[in-house]
């Protein structure tokens, strides 16, 4: 298993080894499939990044007991059904180094896999009277095909896409699920509203700066570390705020060869040094960079409302490594 | 929009409308692709057969309410997505005669709407505070995606499939939903716990008889009253009750002509009528008949503890018509 060196694994050891325990258990089927899948994304790794967050959040205003590891078991299935169907959203091949389940098996095994397991989750909850939580996850997973729908939406058509839009398209796409995990954190240990407030905040924030970070890496990263191409994003057709900083603030010249970089009709026609050299000539790289700190502060600063003490602390550092990360 | 001769038009087209509207209601998102992606799937018809049982199931045991019309709703909108999942799973390019959503626009267009609609779905219901609904249907989609799964296993393996475990397939592949559909209209009218579990059963039997007719169609069908070619099922390796019947009651010269005639490695290969000509010579066609036969007789007297009137004999004749239909 790889480390990403997002999640320090003795940040919540004992918690984590219990929500896996939790989805072993839950994962138990008659279909041989479904354990199979999952013990091929187990294998593939992962930073088990949105459960340390419930985790954390539980214990940073009161204790982690056995709803935390429910809830933060729930949250990372949540997590895994998603990716399955992303991949197939992408047409991506591999996944942390390893084949992606619609690769490895095939898209019908990944559409009704994830399904199993987001019905599953439901199930859980409801059979647990857990339906505050289950209304958290639930709200988290719709606002997330809402937004991947309409970053589809927008790859049909233009090169063309407001800052602004790409930011709400994120904060819902990648900021929800983590602001869900936080919140069901909050939850389980009783938080005041206050907290509840600030957390469910600190796991939008640190979402953006996450995203922000895969769409630098995505363009800069070391395809070995990330175990998967780069450039997929764009080859896709889908903006990144590097790439999009990049087309709106850059003119004549400079322009018409960003524009003729990103345009290619396949994967292997992106020439990803040269695009990478043209971003950054335009500031893409650094307006990125500098947008990814400031919504880690932002994610920092709504943790002062909670008791100093090491889950704050390490709230913090996981806020401050995202943007730090390789993989 | 095409009739289907199941469901009579007049039988419940008053709720039937609310259901359309509250479903419109629903289907309302920022992303244009959802509300687009349904209007397609509206204009393909659709026989409103689940919403249809949830009211006459409700009026058969008290009375249809604002509940049984989101609660019908809600059974349709959850059968829509399956639908569009199912077709990514079948590779399935038509749907009704007219493109599926997967053809129509693309994979991952029918993962994300589906996916969305799923969690509209759960949050509906929970803003509701109809937890007991919720998990009724969560419960049907966790047991589709299982047999499903499993079929797909079995798909993969061989064209031996014991007659128990092919029942046991469509007792939750089709069986599940319809059997949910029933049980919401009698959460809804309050039914008592003996008519509950009568109408869950009625439910399950008529599902049963309706995927053997579905079975038989894919042999013995007219393409063009079904709005998509024929022999799909076997084509895709999967066995349905009258070719795993006809292969398990032959010997020698017909068993070696069966085996040849459904083992095809793509759709054109397949040889209809020829197939049906060796199932038929088999017994498979008049086996498959009479199993339906089965459980429709299984279902009808499942409705002998409801009082009598106009719903219970409305539901009398969708079962009896589930293996008349000709689509």
């Amino acid at each position: 298993m790889k480390t990403s060196g997002l999640v320090e694994p003795s940040v919540a050891a004992e918690e984590i080894a219990r929500v896996e325990a939790t989805i072993l258990r839950v994962v138990a089927s008659r279909s041989a499939l479904i354990p199979e899948v999952h013990q091929h994304l187990v294998q593939a790794g992962g930073k088990r990044l949105r459960p340390t967050l419930t985790i954390l959040c539980a214990r940073a205003v009161g204790g982690c007991d056995e709803r935390t590891i429910l809830f933060a078991a729930m949250v990372e299935l949540t997590h895994l059904a998603s990716l399955m169907h992303d991949d197939i959203v992408d047409h991506s091949a591999t996944r942390r180094g390893k084949a992606s389940v619609n690769a490895r098996w095939s898209n019908g095994v990944a559409v009704l896999v994830a399904d199993w397991l987001i019905s599953t989750i439901s199930h859980e909850l409801i059979g647990h009277g857990e339906y505050a939580a289950l209304g958290i996850l639930t709200g988290a997973v719709r606002r997330m095909c809402e937004a991947e729908l309409i970053h589809l939406e927008q790859r049909a058509r233009t090169w063309e896409l407001p800052e602004a839009v790409y930011l709400e398209i994120v904060r819902d796409k990648t900021g929800a699920l983590m602001a869900a995990a936080c919140e069901l954190g909050a939850l389980a240990a009783g938080a005041t509203a206050e907290q509840t407030n600030a957390l469910r905040a600190f796991g939008t924030a640190m979402g953006m700066a996450f995203q922000i970070q895969d769409d630098l890496l995505d363009l800069t990263g070391d395809p070995a570390l990330l175990g998967k191409p780069v450039g997929t994003d764009i080859a896709m057709g889908q903006l990144t705020l590097p790439v999009l900083y990049a087309l709106e603030n850059s003119t004549d010249g400079l322009l018409d060869q960003l524009r003729a970089a990103v345009t290619v009709t396949s994967p292997d026609e992106l020439d990803i040094p040269r695009l990478r050299a043209l971003v950054n000539e335009a500031g893409g790289i650094d307006y990125s960079r500098r947008a990814a700190q400031t919504y880690v502060d932002e994610a920092v600063e709504e943790l002062a409302c909670l008791p100093e003490g090491p889950a704050a602390e390490a709230l913090r550092g996981l806020a401050e490594r995202a943007i730090r990360r390789e993989a």
